[in-house]
């Protein structure tokens, strides 16, 4: 496999850095206000994209400049809904939000993800950019806001679907119909966060290092297993039972179950080395995959 | 579109009033310690049909008087399980619970419900009449029961269905397992209650106030959007993706769409005119709409 | 129906005995450490089964010696994974987790039952021999270990489908994706357990005397419609409205339910009589149960 060169990509509105096997995003927009818009859009799912194929790639942390206006400020609306409503499509069954092929493409990742939320995050910025997360660190003074119901839209990005999975239809009630804005300790938001720091400045910190102990001392096909396993649970639990069997029966059976028993056995680090593009079973992806792109009816 | 008078109902067992866009429903059984019987549950059932299509109501506040002896006292047990196993019926297939009926009428009103419960509230005083809703503000001393497993019957009102999705299997079990009594602090219920209010009569200002700023402030199709999306997802986040685009698409495109990018431009309050029996989209509802009436087996 | 002998069963890992309608179930493998390996697993599989089929047992309760090393310590990897790896099997489609069966037998139990956990657990002792029980009892030290990711494995024992359904996707992914040890505290496993005892050996008695209590006030027909509505769910809430129904209407008009409705009146205990052998409906499952035993394709 020859490995992408990040550099290389041409990116504007996102920098693309990886120390070892932790890949850092982070948004290249603070002077406008880090807003969902232009090229930021097709970066991120473009990288994301990439990222998951990246052998070397263990850990995703997605972050923003501490010091700019917000972590995401959320689609810009001086231009109305544009965004939304621009384009000549053939109907409203032709349009894909730009949020949810965001939410898509992180979803989509293998590897373990984090968003390192250090400023205010608003609409997508609090749905796309951190829903399909597996983890979330956040400063305790960011202001996250759901607006959609007070902005005459509805919840985008696939959050209606993501936020009563990650904390209950009590609490994404909560936050999606009152339109509320709300302080990461606030009850409806309880159990999002893997982790809530005090400064802007101490959050990404806190994200890079949990990053760096997951990538040293995770197996990436066990990792990938687990987050299909979460995430496209069977129907029934025997299901669930015959497809974690075949998972772990493979997995034990390979290099980096070899290595995690031998390192528990020496009481030393592990050294795993299986990758998701040698090692991964093709049993995986056991569910249907379906392609959101919309087909012209018109030739 | 003519408005129905609610005054012209002839309801006996609750009072309705409509203040601006909220719309407020109060039991009107002290006398009888509001107990869930008689004419109480078809006129529950009758006056949420009404709101969902009356294109004046935005926010529906269910509440009880705060000097009654509660908030709803469940079934009246004087009689056994009568309220059960009452009716000539061809068979248990037949029955329709009556918890489970007052459940889908609130479930299906497309607007923001909230309930109000300034008082103790046993059986389907806790199901039917608090889960369904969208929000729930409580009287921190209420006693509020699930008695099911030590009377001999099991859960009902779907609150079975409910509790899960709305806090998760863990607290659900312990909720109805075990039968027991617990106050809106315990952390069986961590997450149920929107706001815990010190007294009584606290209650209904804290909820009717709340009512207020999301009548004024959020569009009517905005919020049946949400509340169908979150309570009829796909079964796969491409789906819901693909549900979503549309929902914002037809949205963004609307005049409450234009009106909510507008007045966020010019920094003053919204003013939605959309409503739902003019604006909402054809799509919806994109899920099967399930008939629970029994059709006799005998002519 | 003749009773089962649970003296008579020749176990060696485990010792059953019953205490009027409570069943107490304990590991007897302390010299082993606990482990997750032998004769333990057939025991607990065939013991949970003869527990659901006794009308006799109403609660069970599954615990350890509080002197033991831990209440589980996991598989043991002297030997490796070879507890997943061994045997001659067709193919990796052929396996079935040993951990996973225990997890079915366990959440098959139509009985409520309890894991008073009191001592550390690992893997297993915290999948397997916890997530599928209705209550969990904890000791505040208890070590709990998630290692999978870490030891080149993945989740197991269906716990990748319980957890979330349990407390959230997003408590489920820091407990599976870090491969972390956490104390009962730890706000990724809030709501998890019932109770946190102080001491280990106040863990059982304090699961004992609430096993005692649902025991003798809970009705065994009650009980286990209650678990089958909230693990077996409906698609929509109209389907639960109907199911429920059904099985109100035949609880209520049964013993149990005359019972449990005339003590209420008479203000003293129940006396529950019906039993599932005798008094369950033929209603239930209304699910289908899916038989996961592997059937060799070879003669």
């Amino acid at each position: 496999m020859s490995y992408p060169d990040y550099g290389a990509q041409g990116y504007t509105s996102i920098l693309v850095t990886l120390d070892g096997a932790v890949a850092v995003v982070t948004i290249n927009r603070a002077k406008e206000r880090n807003t969902f818009s232009g090229s930021f859009i097709p970066e991120i799912i473009a990288v994301f994209d990439l990222l998951d194929r990246d052998d070397r790639v263990r850990v995703v942390v997605f972050t923003a400049e501490s010091t700019a206006p917000a972590y995401c400020s959320g689609a810009d609306l001086t231009g109305g809904w544009s965004i939304i409503t621009g384009g000549n499509l053939e109907g409203p069954q032709a349009y894909r939000d730009a949020g949810g092929q965001v939410s898509l493409a992180i979803f989509r990742c293998r590897k373990i993800t984090i968003a390192a939320v250090n400023g205010h995050a608003v609409g997508v910025g609090i749905t796309g950019l951190q829903l399909p997360f597996d983890f979330r660190f956040v400063w305790a003074g960011a202001k996250l806001a759901f607006p959609f119901v007070r902005r005459g839209i509805s919840a985008e990005a696939a959050s209606s679907w993501l936020l009563p999975r990650l904390l209950g239809h009590s609490k994404a009630t909560a936050l999606l119909l009152t339109g509320g804005t709300f302080n990461p300790d606030s009850p409806y938001l309880q159990g999002l966060y893997h982790q809530i720091l005090p400064t802007r400045e101490e959050v990404f910190p806190a994200a890079f290092a949990f990053a760096k102990d997951l990538a040293e001392n995770t197996s990436q096909t066990s990792v990938a297993w687990t987050k299909a396993l979460l995430w496209h649970p069977a129907d029934s639990i025997e299901e669930q039972h015959i497809i974690d069997s075949r998972g772990n029966r493979e997995l034990a059976g390979a290099a980096d179950g070899a290595e995690g028993a031998k390192a528990f056995k020496e009481k030393r680090p592990v050294k795993f080395t299986d990758t998701l593009s040698e090692n991964l079973s093709n049993y995986v992806p056991w569910w249907k995959e379906i392609d959101v792109r919309y087909r012209k009816a018109k030739l």
